[in-house]
Order: C-alpha cells, then sequence, then structure tokens
C-alpha cells in the first residue's frame, strides 16, 4: 500500500515551525503579518522544489497542483491554513498543509495519475486575525460587504495586511470557485481536544463543525477620581464587565453545555492606577453545534450584558461580528475516511469540531469531512499545543488514502 | 483688604486648559510628556510676564518667587502641579499652581514685600503617570532606589521622561531642600468630592490627606483553544480577574469603608476572541484614612486575590509598586486658613482628603494643610471636571490671606 514520507512531512513542519517562533516555543503567523508573508515564501518554495504547479489565488490562497490527464477533470481539493493565532502551536492548520502537500508529492513522486486534479491548499487567515476563514470564504463565495467594513481585525489589520499581499477586493471576490468544478474537500487537523486521547483512538472522523458568533461588548460608565468618588456612587464600567464574565461563564456551564464561550480580549479606558473606568470593551465569542443553540446563547448573553450594565449604572453597546454557521460534514466523504481508517488497521470514531475550520466554508460548496488526529492534553492555540510523530503519519496516510478513494 | 485679580486668575486658566486639551474638552498633559513640556514652557513665560524670579530645581520643578528683604529669610511654599491624568480636567493641579502664581504676582503688584520669601511651585508628576508625588517627594527628600528602578509609569517612560527634561538621578536628588529653610506649605485644590457641595460650604479645610497603596495582581492561566477545551477544565486568568475584581470591591464596601479600592487597568494576553485567556495583569490601588487601615486592606486583598487565584486552577503575582503614607495636617496651618476664611465671610469645615496630594510629602518637612474648594458633581479626574469661577476666586483669596497670616 502507498504511504507517504514520513521523514520528509516531519522535517517540513520542524522547518516551518521556525517561521513567526516565539521565545517559549510557540508560533506567531498571524494572516498577513511579515511571518506569514515569510511562512507564504517558504511554501511556494517547497511545492516548486517537488516539482508541482504552484498557484495562488486573488485571495492569497496558495496550492501545489497534481493535474489529471484530462483538463476538463474535477478538481479534489486537500488542505487547511498556515496562519496561526498569536503565540499558539506548531500543528494547528500546519499539519494540515503540509499533509496535503505531502500526499500530492508523494503521488507526484510514483507518477501515479489520478482521474481527479489534486490541489494542495493553504487558506489565508483561518484564525481570524483579519476576517477569520477568510480564503475559505472567498474560495466558497461567501464573503460579503461586512467582512470588509467590520472585519474582527479591524480595518486598519485588513487593510495593511491586503496591500502587503496586493489583495483587492476585486481580486479576492474573483477567488471564488464554481462548485461544478469541484470534486471534494478533505482536511486533515489536530482535534484540539481530549476525546480522541481519552478514549485511546487514532483517528477522529469529523461529522460537523460547531457555529460561531462573536461580538464586542462595550459597558460605558463615568471617569472619577479613584480616590474621592465614594464606592457607592461609582460607574465602574470593569465591575459591570467583571460581572458579566462571572455570570456569563455559569450561565453557559449550568445551560449550554457542551457549548462554550469565551473573553479572550479586554480593553479599558483611560486607564490609570488613580481613574475609576469609564469604559471596558471586551470581545465575546460563543460557539454550539447548530444555528438554533447559537440562537438562544445569543438570546440569554446578550440581555444578561444589559442587565449587568443597568445594574452597574453603566450601559452597554452589542456590536456582532464575524461568526460562522454551524457545517455538516457529507455523509459520502465521512465513511471515505472510515474506509481508509480500516485500510491503515487504524481505530477511530465521528465527532463533533467544537473547533471552526476551513471545511466549513468549503463544505457548503462541496462534498467536506475532516480527519482529526489526537491532540496531547487537548492543548492548542499555546506553545504547549504538540501531537505525537506517530499520530502525524497516521492522518497523512489516511488523508492519502481517503484522496484515492475519492478520486476514483 | 488686598484681594487678587480674578480676572487674570480665570483667563490663566482658561490658556492653560488649552494645551493638551482633548477632544471632549478634557486635558491630557501627563508628567514629563510632550504636553508637560509645553505647559512648563507656557508656566515660564508667565513668570517672567509678572516680572518674578523663575527657578527650576533639578527635579524639574519650577517656582515663581518674591524674594524677602532678608535674604536669610525662611521661604514659604505654596502651589501644586500642573500635570494630569489621562483626559482628566482642568482643575485638578492647575487650580493650586495658577493660584499660588496669582497670589505671588499680587503681592508684587502692590509691592508688598513679606518677611518670608513667598514661593509658588509647581511640582513635576503629581498624578503618578511616572512616580507619583515626584516632584514634591524630590523636595521633601523621600525619593528612594524603589522609585527609580519600579516606578509606577515604568522605567521607559521615567527614563524617555527624564531625557525630554534634562533630569538625572543625581540633580533629582539635589533637588531636597533643607527644612530649616522652610516657613511651611500650603496647597488649594479642587474637593473632587461632594461633601462642600452637598453642605453648600465654601472652603473645606484640610486636616490629613489618606495613604494610598498600589499593586500589580498578575493571574497566570493556561492559554488554550476557544472551542475546543471544555469550559471546566480552563485555567481562564481572566475569570480570576474578575472574581477578584467582584469580591475585592464588596469586602471594601462592606468591611472597609470610607476607605475605597480601584482596579484602573488591565491587560490580557495573548489577547484573541479565540483564545482562552493565559495571562492578565491588574493594577490594584487601594486608599485609607491611616497606615493600621491600609495594613488591614493589605492583609485581605492579597490573601483574596491568591484565594480567587487557586479556586480558577491560576497563581497570582502581587508586585507592590509606588504608594503614599498618610499625612496630618499641621494644626497651625489649619487654623491660619479658618482665620483667612473667616476674614472673608466664606463658610468652611474641616475634612480629611481621600485624593494623594503634594502635601502629603511637603508635610513631612515643614507645617503644611490644603484649602478645598468645591467640586460641582464630585467629578474629577474627567473631561466633566468642574468648579465655578467664585469658588476659585474664593481660594484664591484664602490662600492670599492664610499666606499674608502665615508670614507673619
Amino acid at each position: 500500500m502507498l504511504t507517504i514520507n514520513s521523514e520528509r512531512l516531519l522535517a517540513d513542519l520542524a522547518e516551518l515551525a521556525e517561521i513567526g517562533r516565539t521565545e517559549d516555543g510557540g508560533v506567531s503567523r498571524l494572516a498577513l503579518s511579515p511571518e506569514d508573508v515569510a511562512g507564504r515564501q517558504w511554501f511556494q518554495e517547497r511545492v516548486n522544489a517537488a516539482g508541482l504547479e504552484f498557484r495562488q489565488d486573488g485571495a492569497g490562497n496558495q496550492s501545489a497542483i497534481l493535474p489529471a490527464a484530462d483538463p476538463q477533470a474535477l478538481t479534489l481539493i486537500i488542505g487547511s491554513h498556515l496562519d496561526t493565532v498569536r503565540n499558539g502551536g506548531r500543528f494547528d492548520g500546519a499539519l494540515g498543509v503540509l499533509s496535503a502537500l505531502e500526499v500530492v508529492r508523494t503521488l507526484k513522486e510514483v507518477g501515479q495519475t489520478l482521474p481527479v486534479h489534486l490541489e494542495a491548499i493553504s487558506f489565508t487567515d483561518e484564525e481570524g486575525a483579519v476576517v477569520g476563514l477568510f480564503g475559505s470564504q472567498a474560495v466558497a463565495g461567501q464573503l460579503t460587504p461586512a467582512h470588509f467594513t467590520n472585519p474582527r481585525g479591524g480595518v486598519e489589520t485588513l487593510r495593511d495586511g491586503m496591500a502587503r499581499l496586493n489583495l483587492t477586493v476585486d481580486s479576492i471576490l474573483a477567488a471564488r470557485r464554481d462548485p461544478a468544478t469541484l470534486a471534494g474537500f478533505v482536511e486533515i487537523h489536530i482535534e484540539q481536544g481530549t476525546r480522541l486521547e481519552e478514549a485511546n483512538l487514532d483517528i477522529g472522523v469529523v461529522t460537523g463543525i460547531v457555529g460561531i458568533r462573536s461580538a464586542w461588548l462595550k459597558f460605558q460608565g463615568q471617569a472619577a477620581h479613584a480616590g474621592t468618588m465614594p464606592m457607592l456612587k461609582r460607574a465602574d464600567a470593569l465591575w459591570g464587565a467583571a460581572e458579566f464574565i462571572q455570570q456569563a461563564k455559569t450561565i453557559v456551564i449550568d445551560q449550554f453545555s457542551p457549548g462554550v464561550m469565551n473573553c479572550g480580549q479586554i480593553a479599558l479606558a483611560p486607564g490609570s492606577f488613580n481613574i475609576v473606568p469609564a469604559e471596558v470593551t471586551l470581545a465575546l465569542e460563543f460557539r454550539h453545534g447548530t444555528e438554533e443553540q447559537l440562537d438562544a446563547m445569543a438570546a440569554t448573553l446578550y440581555p444578561l450584558a444589559e442587565t449587568v450594565a443597568q445594574a452597574n449604572g453603566l450601559t452597554v453597546t452589542i456590536t456582532e461580528t464575524s461568526g460562522c454557521v454551524a457545517a455538516p460534514s457529507a455523509e459520502a466523504v465521512v465513511q471515505a475516511i472510515e474506509t481508509a481508517a480500516d485500510k491503515l488497521g487504524l481505530s477511530h470514531t465521528r465527532l463533533m469540531s467544537f473547533a471552526g475550520h476551513d471545511t466549513q466554508s468549503m463544505a457548503a460548496i462541496t462534498p467536506g469531512a475532516m480527519i482529526f488526529v489526537p491532540s496531547v492534553n487537548g492543548i492548542s492555540h499555546s506553545p504547549k499545543e504538540f501531537t505525537a510523530d506517530q499520530d502525524v503519519i497516521n492522518g497523512a496516510n489516511v488523508l492519502l488514502q481517503t484522496v484515492l478513494i475519492l478520486a476514483q
């Protein structure tokens, strides 16, 4: 049975991890940043070195292509993203792109032709430093004016990043692919959770991806002298934010499990030891399996912010920003992955993804599914993110076999 | 009875408020900033225009001097500070410096000589953008190595600011004044509270100033993916900080009133919608009337931070930074202010100051006290800070009469 070149794949992963490497061994390769540009150059060189066709579309997505004999053949896309969160890990995204490259490289090497064009893709800005699922949404034709006018990373970050990559709104919109030309999409990714590890399983077959909603909550009170204004007369915006965090956390745990929420950013003004905070801006994100459950979370958390603000003598402004709709996998692709794992003698289970992935964009225009491999201790978005070599190799081989099944 | 020139004083206040003026009508003239430098130039020009002797010491304190006939006479110092908090008001500090200048200018104008040298001073960095009570502590000989190695505003702010004003550690330490040369210190300031307004009184005679403690609380947890890490397995540093804020606030209100606390700054890392916060740094400040009460607050709040951290699976590091010891006024100066107010037919009351002021440094080396005038709605450290013209004029006239009493 054909297998990938394990050493080459592991060496690629190690080499890429040096680009944007942080002091504590993590990786900061934020989308459209100078580090991201360096990662892109490295990827292009690897594609060229393998003698594969390199392509970059108008949204900055980069691909390595192994063409079918028939130019009119459909295209089977495999891949993920090379951008990371700030001080994140070396596997999230990178594993999917480099495994896809390795699969295409392996087939090229043995001279195997497929009845489909095989394309290993690296999508722009999956993590949302700028927009989130930027490249895959462009390919899926899902970008709206709001993605450009109210991007999660701010309009300046978007504008500067587009300039750095020579992207324009027109070029990005032109990256849209015709679904009629596609044969499917498969993405391999670390689980970023502990379900596989706890069950001692090799492979997770993803049946769907949770939806994500995110919003800025701006609590506004009244600046005052931190000595002379009596405690009971204050309108302290941080008191409101702190109470919201506490209550929202408890409510989500008690009423919406396994749904989750996070407040991952906070900014305070004016910002001095001796001034009562007048304004606190809080980044709220929450995730659940269906749009109905997300609606229910929004209908609880947003009014909670209002109630807490009023109780603290504050006002609150809620501004929703980029989110992702929940996305079920294609049963045919799920079964192909299961068959591939069985052929390799690897144990597997079906599970839901609590993280957003490029597959949720792609699954809207072509049959798609994901392959998960175990994450040690479930840690991700952290320098401590780790997946064992054998799991990396297993995943890439499952991807190769899945491609061979789907290509028929 | 001699009185100050009201129109000139009000015009000075209005003119100074333009330097560092913010969009919403406040003032940002942070100590040692370019705006502070502009304010200092303006002040020097006003002193020169009045034909007064100008002096700047090694800590950047600026003075207007009306010399006594006898060069060996003692010096009576009056004044306050021209620096502001970020987006603060136009009266805090400025009122004290400009009233002092006006008193000296009035005496110079009528050719009145005093048996003491009279010095109107503008102290460097009262508010603590860099150190807090920086100039007055230098004069009082209270600066320690910790003020330079662990300044509240950070070592870079201190170093850059010292360079901007051509200050050196040696020059700052040389600003120390010999207590044997001083006759006393009087500062006029807005109340920054509502006690005078609520009691409909003209003048507050300050019997003492609360002590201030400040500390950085760094809560440390574990970064993780905000989707895949189950809520109950997270070590979210912001959850700890939020719980601390909530509990500390309640405890201070319930157990330490009229003592107060404030969390006026918060910083979070890594800082993304989709990453569980790994580290939150919180600025904690608390104030009370005696060192014993401050010790009791510290002995409650610091262990609370430890308990909350543990309960949330976090660690916390507490780093105390610049504070101020509680400072009682000199009874002789308090009585001189009361006599002055009586002579002017103004109502008055004794009260404690809940804000730190340069007087607390000066009171340690020479008999000192403060004059408060009403603040509308008690608002301070805010663009909405306001004191009525008549209260400004009353305060300056009380200062003039107090000077005439103390000079004898």
